[in-house]
């Protein structure tokens, strides 16, 4: 029943397919030769999404922001994982799987959101003042939210994004789009009243714009860097087995109580 | 409604929620002070799976294994995320999760059963070459296959493989875990009467052990490593828009055909 | 270790948990005298979502939307849970839920944008044709499309659309949803000077308003309604062995080529 | 670039796709004029499974089945279906896919492996007491845990089976499985000296056989019934908000400390 049909006209630019016996390509770079025992996973990180390979710099930064990101213990994300752990444990990358699944707007997210913005503010071509006045009238008169502003436990500071700008400030990053979202900080507070610390996201999400990864890859590295976590719970979770208990704990918490 | 209740006798060694404000630990390491801007990622894998912090050989191997494994070009991971991010494509994270259900056990698993089995040999005590005669007897006569060993595409060898060693061997590493794998693929070939050369999960399998990488966590390596090539996939397809195309030709050459 | 805490004041009108042995309840419904072995499970959808038991006409238009959406052979979805099932063969959990994660506002999630958009209608209290050619000025203006309408391979009606309706008509319902969406397909050819046929999903989306079913829950019909096409896929792979030839076909289909 | 090149030999007898638009078939059947409107979706699911439309008897059985799973409260599918949920609210079929990945061999995966043990006894052709005799005492020799049986909650019976078993003797099946499976209860509490209730699972594993449903296949008539449960849940998420209250007194349980 084998016929012939026209094949769609698309091509990748990624990695050779393992079939392509007489070349390893991956991004223009022979794998075996070039990347295999002589790049981190981080340096490959960059090469996969921006098809460059990254400066020092670029990687002391991006490390950093996978680093800061890899736990905060039991997050949903861990607890999804606990939980599929328990019932799928031969096959690790299922549960992993599902806790990356929470990676949505509401917490990882906002890193894009944040760069976006900066990059928009950027682009205006204004001046920081001007453009972030601009920007803030809008989001209040809008009652929008800035992605990457205010936490539930840190105020009036996020330790991690005084760190993560000194890391930066340490590598010598050129800094603009770390003043914009500083400038944003300052104009959201004075125009909204009352102080909303630059969390760890949109610290992150100013630091990769300092890098140049591009915004449609940014909640990648929340993805990516929290795979190093869920792996963790997933192995404590066949230790300890807390998904049992977890799962009473809530169970009774939450009494079913059908009356209107 | 609220009421108090018992919550289940558990604790975690992974790191602190951030609502515990006045400590931000991970694995007993300040994570501000001690891990960010301090440490690479592939660091971070290491001290989040095994509670310790690698030695640069242990770093070398690790990211050398991390790096093998990012991308293969249109694997079935790939094709699982560029479906997805087409019809998802505000939320890459669930294209991502999606490409990472697909490291079963008939492709990157079987890193961890070739790692499992290789302790299994050096906990036996016996000499490499009588453990490995017992252990390909053994599976000859159950007709099991070795986890790790044969590729459709590679042979004699599988370059991967070799690169991998090559590495191993600059960085120093002991070698007892490597020596015991070769000496298993040598008893492979006499015993069966014909070469099936140690594939890249085999090679890595054997690496993870000589790092002291535990083998209930090895698979995550296949997941951490993957997420990196599925990232570019999801913003490639993005770009370029393979899906459905992609879908109309498999259409195509699967017609609907319902004769017995 | 264990200590009291604060429990959240919440509750659940769902279901009991098993280890509530004295009453086993859904939805105020004693499960085992009320519903197994009474009801069917089309009714049990409709009662899990809306805490009321459907009539009859409410269960024959539920039960047509769930059949006619369970499948149309080789889609997005069904690749995604072959790819799987190929990889991960022992858990078919697995292969079905990767590929419902495919169920995005592409496709079958235009159910509930169709249903909120004639949701919006009726709530106008306009006459039918006025808030048509409001909505569709509205749309063109600002180059929204509309969801629900508009298919590929059907011109210039969706058959499945017309036999939807039909099945409506036979079990009576009143159809201020079937006619508002009708006025709409009228008037969107009318503004844009070109049929686009209400499709599918879009008839669904009318429907489930029609049967009272909430708008937030329309895009689940799409998902319990897939699950049967996709164990279907799932079964079939494990039988056929589709996975391998498809990847190979693709990745030839798709070459690597990194000129720029 | 496009080239032509070889498909795959292979076909599918689910259904067609939509671009096949002279006809729209599913299992040999016509999906508008002989499904929609005409069955409901129990009797889809069968047909999609199987390839043949089932008896009014078979529908019961499986209606049976499919209704009685769908919830027990909150159960760590629940629990993760909220939890995905607050992250990813728009897109329901996220937390649905995410919450179904729980069911593994933990859970509701005992029911095709109590549906395999009985299927292997028929096919022995023993009687069922000496068949029942000989498997136990290889169970109790090799330490394995029958699929199907004991209940943390239900003693001496779980009511559930009792139920099943009443429905299916007013539907009039057969019942050599339902005899076997009853045989098999009361060795298990003979020759272990206590009893081990037959669970609910266990009895769908015997019922689906009764009515020729597939081993392969079973494990999905939980995942078809249990996403009614969770779409349910991924509803009241949004409505009632418990997955940061339940975080944080998860959160609270389960401290961090890093002692040895």
């Amino acid at each position: 029943m084998a016929e012939t049909r026209e094949a769609p006209a698309k091509k990748t630019r990624i990695g050779t397919p393992t079939c392509d016996i007489n070349r390893l390509l991956f991004r223009g770079k022979d794998t075996l030769n070039e990347l295999v025992g002589k790049i981190s996973f981080t340096e490959g990180v960059f090469l996969a999404v921006t098809g460059k390979m990254p400066s020092p710099q670029q990687v002391k930064i991006l490390d950093a922001c996978l680093v800061v990101l890899m736990d905060h213990g039991i997050t949903p994300s861990a607890l999804v994982t606990r939980l599929v752990a328990d019932t799928v444990p031969a096959d690790i990358q299922v549960s992993m799987a599902a806790g990356l699944l929470t990676i949505g707007n509401k917490f990882m997210g906002t890193i894009a959101g944040c760069g976006a913005l900066l990059e928009r503010g950027i682009a205006s071509g204004l001046p920081a003042e001007q453009w972030a006045a601009d920007i803030v009238a809008e989001y209040q008169r809008t009652k929008r939210r800035f992605p990457g502003f205010g936490h539930p436990d840190y105020f009036p500071v996020d330790p991690r994004t005084v760190r993560l700008f000194q890391v930066a400030e340490e590598a010598g990053v050129s800094g603009r789009y770390v003043r914009l979202v500083k400038t944003l900080e300052s104009e959201i507070e004075r125009q909204g009243g009352r102080r909303l610390p630059l969390n760890a996201t949109g610290a992150i999400g100013a630091l990769l714009c300092e890098i140049e990864f591009p915004v449609a890859a940014m909640r990648g590295v929340a993805v990516i860097s929290r795979t190093a976590g869920l792996l963790a719970h997933a192995l404590e979770e066949q230790e300890t087995g807390t998904a049992w208990p977890i799962t009473q704990m809530v169970m009774k918490a939450i009494p079913y109580d059908d009356a209107p």
